[in-house]
């Protein structure tokens, strides 16, 4: 099958799947998510990504009781339901189905819906072109959570602009972008904005950084200016499906292309390390 | 029936209505709402409520193209169908259901999901308790959208704590409650924030600004501290189901208490205004 979907227990092809129109995801956003990567059915990095969720459902006080292995379980099997080799798989976790009232509902149980279907990976040699806009988003941008709100409008002004993403920055400095981290070559060195309420400590951008310093490339998580990002040697972008994505332009203006050398040293070392991992274990 | 539910086109009870699970609203919150009273089966203040709509749906670009005719004739419909007598409406219309893709996808409609339950008014003699609490929200809280999980924490919390709302405050100056404008009595004068992006314009809010000038009572549009709000002669909740609620104990401080009379003036004169207007046409 091209996408499927499940919630509750229930499975379905993804455009059938129905849900109750009280899930509190539905009007409140209420809940958490995670989204990893599926290849050749084999998960990569997923105890990162539900070590993250975990986080995130105790931020929000979601008590979401299904046992790591059950859920392993359910998401495997949403996997092995798609036919594609290159998958991105999607859950949420929301609080409860409810009559609407603010406050948590009492004796609710949290829903689980999860989703699957093709999606490649980006091209990492392909150089890309950003936008920037001010970091609108609430305070807490390290939990996960489904107000995305100023995540959709970015990507659809990045988009229109001609542009693959949009860096924000708060009053100049730099977070990161829409729906992934920027990272930042300069003299030698890999920059990033620290893992602060800022931002969302992507995965991707931790193993970015853990191959860095294994390879002693001096690494700088400290924020740093937008300024500093259009006088960089390099910028990347990292995601979960963007492992290391060479920016080239930025408001219109040239950025990067200054250590292509270390750039393409780090990318490779990346798809080293992913290939390596995926074929000892998965998971 | 108790509480109904509709969503583009098909009516259901509540509890059993269904919304795919592609609907953005389900997962990016992508979407804006209203909550409108109806007594007697009679719309308040309906046309301002989906002015406010039409002002969200705008700021978001959701090209939500149903006539106003149509969709009054919907939501009349919902509460309809609602035995009660006294109910609160509830609406929101999310950009699409499509794929998951954070830009807007083309071709596809907006939804609309409508339900309507008994909810009574809040008693306006019962004295309230408040907590304070930092606002963390993003930048645009005058727009209505769904991605509420800052409202959501912050009643909880308040519940917690055994009072009915949480003040929010930006650096010591107060912007409103989770769910609720914050009114302040001092010196026979109504203040209130200004209706700039820190706070929802409410339509209750609004009536009671032009109550209070028709009244010759000043109205003061302009932002003030907790300090002040400790300091106030009368501290009153606003919204669609709260009509100038006492608020007598915030953080466990007594306040207001200090001019009931003009309180009680408000009061009265809103409930009034109410009661004509649902009398004359209601809609």
């Amino acid at each position: 099958m091209d996408a499927v979907g499940y919630y509750n227990g229930e499975f379905a092809p993804l455009a059938e799947l129905k849900i109750p129109a009280l899930d509190r995801g539905v009007y409140f956003g209420d809940g958490v998510y995670e989204a990893v990567r599926v290849d050749q059915h084999r998960f990569f990095a997923l105890d990162e990504h539900l070590d993250r969720l975990q986080n995130s459902l105790a931020f929000l006080r979601i008590p979401f009781s299904m046992s790591r292995e059950t859920l392993k379980a359910v998401l495997q099997e949403v996997a092995d339901r798609v036919d594609s080799a290159h998958q991105q798989l999607y859950f949420q976790v929301t609080r409860a189905t409810a009559a609407r009232t603010h406050s948590f509902p009492e004796g609710a149980e949290p829903n689980l819906l999860v989703f699957s279907r093709e999606v490649p990976f980006a091209d990492v040699n392909e150089p890309r072109k950003v936008i920037v806009l001010p970091d609108i988003r609430w305070k807490y941008c390290n939990i996960k959570t489904l107000n995305l709100i100023p995540a959709v409008l970015a990507a659809q002004t990045a988009k229109e602009r001609g542009c693959c993403e949009a860096v924000f920055h708060r009053d100049g400095v730099v977070t990161e972008c829409s729906s992934s981290n920027l990272l930042m070559l300069k003299g030698g060195a890999l920059h990033t904005a620290p893992a602060d309420e800022h931002i969302l400590p992507g995965v991707t951008r931790g193993h970015f950084l853990m191959l860095a310093r294994q390879m002693n490339i001096p690494v700088v998580e400290r924020a740093f200016t937008l300024e500093q990002a259009y006088g960089a040697d390099e910028l990347m972008i990292t995601s979960t499906s963007a492992r290391g994505l060479p920016v080239r332009e930025m408001e219109g203006r040239a950025v990067g292309g200054g250590d292509s050398a270390l750039l393409k040293k780090l990318q490779a070392a990346y798809q080293s390390y992913a290939d390596d991992r995926m074929a000892s274990a998965g998971e």
